[in-house]
């Protein structure tokens, strides 16, 4: 007999268990199966380095063609990733079984060389507070979203500003030759727009806002902080944002800051290169009390920045006066904000601070509000990201509670414009489910465009070419995000249909009075039965493997069970059955119609007109 | 004796006579004097072509080098440039006397070849209406004077434009690489902005208000119009443009459009480039109404333009479509305006307009107001102007009342910027004095500057690089304009100090609550001088040959003189003697005082601080 056969499937609890990432000391049982093998080791490696090999042991075999399964057992006793991969005898030859070759975890596969590891992430402690897993979050842009003021008046421009001429113009930036900004441009969106907008807010079934900076800066992005404790005067002050905070509390809603802070802005009370401030900056004398915070190369002209613009010097976060500043003193910028009513942080590059920032960061919240959340923008895998050659430690318990929810967009995106299949975008998702610590994977950020991507509607409509099929594709992904694990994101004016390409065009002005009526309607009818189930929000997630063009899950918990299908195709009626599930449904989507047939075992099947999905709600 | 000598004196009236440009059928004497020449000619040539050649009579003969006196008389004949020199035999030699090399008349010069012809100008009728000629014009760039809404509100700003975040703002053109405009920048100054302050522009004496282009286009200076016949949204509509009109008029301020009519705009009701207009444009379809009046080489894309920019198409002036839609019909653009309430018309470009064009609109001018007036964007001497080969008929009194005086700004630039002393000033002031049809002269727009050029502050202060002396210096201009023949223009803002360089710089707006007062205070000063005095309108006008820092001439009218000296040194008090003049005077800016020394014979003295005018009245 030649052929061979090897199965672990890190995906199912039986060749693994238990499923998924792990908390400091769990036991974790491994099994392999195999045709044509002799003997299996799995060699174990540590994110800390240290290396085991561990014997497995043959407890059962089956079968015409001998099939044998082996197991073992070890304890993950450090957080990090665990990587493990298997070595099987085969005669006198070696062979390799790891993870696929996409890394994605569940089935794996054979290799005679450098096998790909399995992941385990080991994670010390995980909870994140439920105020913000079970929430909605609607992503501002603050210049962008509404002007608060009578008339239209923008308050304080800047020196040497551009205010667009209407609240519907296209976004532009104005540069000179080498494409160096010249002027910023602002809308004149402020935070007492915000506070007038509380309740159409409130309206999405949003819990959360998270707002793009608000600190004084001279650009309209104010990625390039002029001065950390304070509101941009274009935005408002201490007591509108008090009354920003005071007034969402009342609707139950809480406030995310965006923190910025590897770089400041040149322009700044700490570096002010144009001498617009007071203070003496880092950039004027090496007195300046605020010149250890930056790298410099060649006093003044020569330092580092961020990405290369020298708008925006790198900070060396861990230098004790800027980490004092920041976050350990009484009145630091953590601080500051969280006593005037902030919740929380999110982290912008996180890639780019140390770990031991980022926890002193996470340590401040939880000192300052018990159930604040620390937010980190990564655009990948979080779990086993590396960036500048560091295995980053963003999920083991003492970091980010949250990140965003990249991979989630691009999985939707990929989908829904037809570029992988349901079986590929079940692959991709199970790798995060299984990769992530659950709480982390229910805490995740699931976005579908941000300030720094374009927007949804306009990456439907780019693929589609079509305002009806964009519209539907829309709804469709919305639908997914509200009916998935993790916390959905919305990017202020999705919801509206707002079109976008990239920056600066993602950034147009919110659509007031001119919202794409279908897509707003959608968007709260499925907000609000997310909101009130705890099914869609703590619910167990199950995929089903079904027909490409449908994406189908079921969310359980305790009692309840919602099923999800989603049909992508644009003219196709698609009607999938599941053998394996039982029971009867009604469709929360038509008045609670049941919607289901019955095969003659009692299994079920679905009809799914194109672009359609259907939520179903199981009947005990 | 080999020595010769020739003199001919075009500006002394015992050389020619009358002075200056003649009405037709005035008869002309000319006198020539030499020594070591037998007999002299004039050639004439008149406008038309007609040559002729007059044996002048010698009457008089003198002296011990028997100086010799020509003389001959003819009359002006035709409308138009009647050049003239001298042919002079001297043995079997002839010699050639003409006008100087510099062609500024006064006395002439010995060419042995090709002898520089002198002018004289000959016209048909001059008269322009006294509250012109006697008033002083305000220029208005209207986007940059003064928004007059509530809250400084922008009314109906143009799609995907920019308003500046602050009315100090330093203005820009937001360009693409290739220098192409992307968008339009705007202030918010419009009509209702005008009407508030008219008193404030009462103060500054001013009668007449000159306004840039005020019709709907897309961009701020609104030189390519979409639509001769609304005013644009921006700055008000036919109601506000009549208020403003009845308005001033109450304060006996008359106003005067700027007339685009070389071109249109691209994106107009005529042309429609973009198609964002209801009208069928010329781009858009051959059998457009508009079609006629534009140059297509290739169409509809290869057309001609102003100066290549393809925003500003031609027209064909003289298309008669065009004439009547311009000029013609009842409701022609330059009778509504003039209905509603102008006083006349300044001809943007009107060197690229045919005569007859500008005839038309002259006659159509003077049918609908008796009293109403055409200036014309002339940058040079407008008596001689010849543009695309053409001799010009701008000032033979079926034209042009009006000239802008570029040439007057130049000659003040180039003296109190010490580029020319007072002696070639007055030679170019006289060169003026004695080519322009003396009601011409005295129309004519005695600028310092315009949207066209830098502002004379900034002129000065570029020289001197001082505040304070170009401070000075504005005034001694200012004071200079206020008291010479022709119309004090003050392009807005210049009364204020306002600095800029060139265009877009020279458009900075109004800068209101941060004027210069030392400036504004002198400029209402002077202007009320002028206001209440007939001599400084009406005066005629005599230079005085002093030191080459001070420029003086004597102005008088009927029984009333005043004379005028300015001394432009930054540091030299200078004592200036006038052999010629005689009598008692006072000092205008020092509340009457006498202020003149007098010499044993009776003739008088002045004493110039650095920088000082004096205006001494005569009493008599």
């Amino acid at each position: 007999m030649d052929n061979f056969y090897i199965l672990h499937d890190s995906q199912n609890t039986y060749y693994r268990n238990p499923f998924g990432a792990v908390k400091i000391d769990t036991e974790i049982s491994i099994v392999i199966e195999t045709q044509g093998c002799q003997e299996a080791f799995i060699e174990l490696i540590y994110f800390d380095g240290q290396r085991q090999n561990i014997n497995m042991e043959m407890f059962h075999k089956e079968g015409q063609y001998n099939t044998c399964f082996f197991k073992t057992k070890f304890t993950a006793k450090t957080t990090g990733i665990l990587s493990y991969y298997f070595i099987l005898k085969r005669g006198s030859q070696s062979l390799y079984y790891g993870n696929n070759n996409e890394g994605l975890g569940g089935i794996g596969q054979i290799y005679y060389e450098n096998p790909r590891f399995y992941q385990i992430t080991v994670y010390e402690d995980s909870s994140v507070p439920n105020w913000y897993k079970e929430g909605i979050i609607y992503q501002i842009f603050v210049d962008r979203f509404f002007n608060g003021n009578d008339n239209g008046v923008v308050s304080n421009p800047k020196k040497n500003s551009f205010i667009y001429g209407n609240w519907y113009d296209e976004p532009m930036y104005i540069r000179d030759n080498s494409g160096k900004i010249l002027r910023w441009d602002f809308f004149g969106g402020n935070l007492k727009g915000i506070v007038k907008k509380l309740s159409y807010i409130k309206s999405l079934g949003v819990t959360t806002v998270y707002l793009n900076p608000i600190f004084e800066s001279p650009s309209s992005h104010k990625y390039d902080t002029s001065n950390y404790k304070n509101i941009d005067p274009m935005f408002g002050d201490d007591n509108i944002f008090k009354e920003l905070c005071g007034e969402a509390k009342k609707l139950g809603i809480r406030l995310i800051l965006d923190g910025v802070f590897s770089h400041t802005g040149s322009d700044s009370i700490y570096f002010n290169k144009q001498g617009n401030y007071e203070t003496i900056g880092a950039y004027q004398s090496r007195q300046s009390v605020y010149y250890q915070w930056y790298r410099f190369k060649n006093y003044p002209d020569d330092y580092e920045s961020w990405w290369g613009f020298d708008n925006m010097p790198n900070v060396d976060e861990l230098n004790l006066s800027y980490m004092d500043y920041i976050v350990n003193k009484d009145d630091s910028v953590i601080v500051k904000w969280m006593k005037l009513g902030a919740s929380g942080w999110r982290l912008d590059v996180a890639d780019e601070l140390p770990d031991d920032f980022i926890k002193a960061i996470k340590k401040r919240i939880r000192e300052t509000k018990e159930d604040g959340v620390l937010i980190g923008e990564v655009w990948e895998d979080a779990s086993n990201k590396v960036s500048y050659g560091q295995k980053r430690e963003y999920l083991y318990g003492k970091e980010l509670d949250s990140v965003m929810g990249y991979p989630f967009r691009d999985n939707i995106i990929s989908f829904f414009n037809r570029d992988i299949g349901s079986q590929w975008l079940i692959k991709r998702f199970m790798s995060l489910y299984e990769n992530y610590p659950k709480e982390n994977f229910y805490a995740s950020m699931n976005i579908l465009g941000t300030h720094d991507t374009e927007r949804i509607y306009t990456v439907f409509n780019n693929r589609y070419n079509n305002d009806s099929i964009a519209t539907s594709m829309v709804k469709l992904a919305a639908a997914f995000q509200m009916t998935f694990p993790g916390v959905p994101v919305i990017y202020y004016g999705d919801e509206a249909g707002l079109k976008g390409g990239r920056d600066p065009d993602n950034r147009r002005a919110y659509p007031w009075g001119r919202e794409n009526k279908e897509i707003l309607s959608w968007y709260k009818r499925l907000a609000s039965i997310r909101s009130n189930s705890l099914v869609l929000k703590r619910g167990e997630l199950k995929f089903f493997h079904t027909n490409d063009d449908v994406i189908c899950f079921e969310r359980t918990y305790k009692n309840s069970c919602i099923l999800v299908a989603i049909n992508r195709n644009i003219d196709r009626t698609i009607k999938v059955e599941f053998g394996e599930i039982r029971g009867h449904f009604k469709s929360l989507l038509s008045n609670y119609k049941a919607d289901t047939h019955y095969s003659a075992n009692g299994s079920i099947s679905i009809e799914l007109k194109p672009m359609e999905v259907k939520l179903l709600v199981k009947l005990f």
